[in-house]
């Protein structure tokens, strides 16, 4: 059982954070669930929900003698919040992250915050296309991988207590090196999301010969797509934090497409049956 | 409103000959819905779910003095069993199919029944990663898209009788050249399941890196992939039947994927995201 945090800082309140705060707060795991956003609209939509406890617009104030400073923002602002809030940061803060790519987060905020040891990079599998405070539900953690990535400068009590606070939202806690995580989310998350956006695109291509192609379209089609409405700009921020291991997860998916047309091109009915057993066997494990 | 027509009889009471007979049947469309497949198991379980009125094992039993045939079978099944049919079909029977690949099924079955231009080819869009009997739903085809793909070979009179039988049953019908719905069926629905089997594949390739690695996927993958879980066989049989155009749409979709890795590589943010706000406005419309 986790010991009782007294003061916990969530620095954005959307699906992410939000969600956290609620884990943390119907589970008791903290005194006080501070809130702090720039926008002022999204902390009161999250102390209607009951995602946090208090609130402020203020940076200095969420953190000054937080145990613990959760930066659930975008990937392209986490860099610039940690260098925003290290002034006010106690020596004992313990500081995380949510964000989708790790290498770049970890080693910038080990150097920028004033006790890098207790920085520790944190990442919960749990997204959906869905985002902002009223997205946040009770339970998103449950059961879903959260990825920690400590470094040989990790503070192994500031470890320890995270490891524990995810585990008591329900989260499955696996540790793995930054640069590791990050290609393993380029392929099993980063890469779906490109090919679901290039896939709405390869059909829209085609609108010309048949006005209102997307009509047509079945629940495959809507199913396999749906990732597409995930937010552009946050993606675009992942692309530019994750380009290499991103790159290389497209060029393998661009080798597995090219398996099959191989296989069409030379009309090998058998060797297209077993790429596609394959898939299905281990689609219908999950 | 259609005119009742007396013997109505599917071949195969799967998911679509199924839900086609059950969509008849409640709607009063024909005296008799008689439902034909080599598994007696299968007919059974038709009978016990509605689907149709009587059974038989025997095709010329099914087929004679019916005054529609519906050959709701993969499509390698399709040309084949109206070979089989043909000695028993009367001058005035109407035969359509309900095949994801029109071209090769239309151009051979014109030839092979003895009035040829009472044959209509036909597609409902409106196929799951389910099949079999069980899987039959009413409704399956309300609001769905059905094309029918006369030529100038077909008799009007039957056209005109399979769209009001397809509309009664919720469908919105829409006519095509057989050669043109194939390329646009390679598009919205033949790419999605080739990009749904080599994305299973290309995660699979990471397993000895990442052991156990598709559970760490999320919602994203799951309902991306969704669709790697329909019938091996079927596909592989539509990738024979239709496999230019989905070599065509394939390659369409590398491209797309490629000007995603290209802007990512040039790390153009701009780019990245324009791409992706093009896919999403799209899908949000869906």
């Amino acid at each position: 059982m986790q010991k009782k945090i007294k003061k916990l800082a969530i620095i954005g309140v959307g699906l992410i954070g939000g969600s956290f705060g609620l884990a943390c707060r119907e589970k008791g795991l903290a005194e006080s669930v501070w809130g702090c956003s720039r926008k002022k609209s999204n902390l009161l939509k999250a102390m209607e929900r009951g995602l946090i406890d208090k609130y402020t617009l203020d940076l200095e104030e969420a953190v000054t003698d937080a145990d613990v400073v959760m930066l659930a923002l975008p990937v392209d602002s986490i860099i610039k919040m940690g260098e925003k809030i290290a002034p006010f940061l106690g020596e004992n803060t313990i500081v995380t992250d949510a964000g989708s790519a790790k290498e770049s987060i970890v080693n910038s905020l080990e150097k920028i915050l004033p006790n890098g040891g207790r920085f520790v990079g944190g990442h919960p599998i749990a997204g959906t296309e869905q985002s902002g405070p009223e997205a946040a539900v009770p339970g998103l953690f449950r059961g879903r991988h959260c990825i920690l990535t400590p470094t040989k400068n990790t503070d192994s009590q500031a470890m320890e207590l995270l490891k524990n606070l995810w585990e008591e939202t329900g989260a499955m806690v696996s540790c793995m090196e930054p640069e590791k995580h990050d290609r393993l989310l380029a392929v099993i998350s980063h890469l779906p999301h490109m090919a679901a956006y290039a896939l709405v695109n390869a059909v829209a291509k085609n609108e010309g010969e048949f006005p209102g192609i997307f009509t047509y379209t079945a629940g495959g089609f809507k199913d396999f797509s749906r990732i597409a409405s995930s937010s552009p700009g946050m993606w675009k921020e992942i692309c530019l934090q994750n380009g290499d291991a991103i790159l290389q997860a497209i060029k393998g998916f661009h080798a597995s497409l090219s398996e099959v047309s191989d296989a069409i091109k030379a009309g090998d009915g058998e060797k297209i049956q077993q790429i596609f057993t394959g898939a299905k066997e281990i689609r219908d494990k999950l």
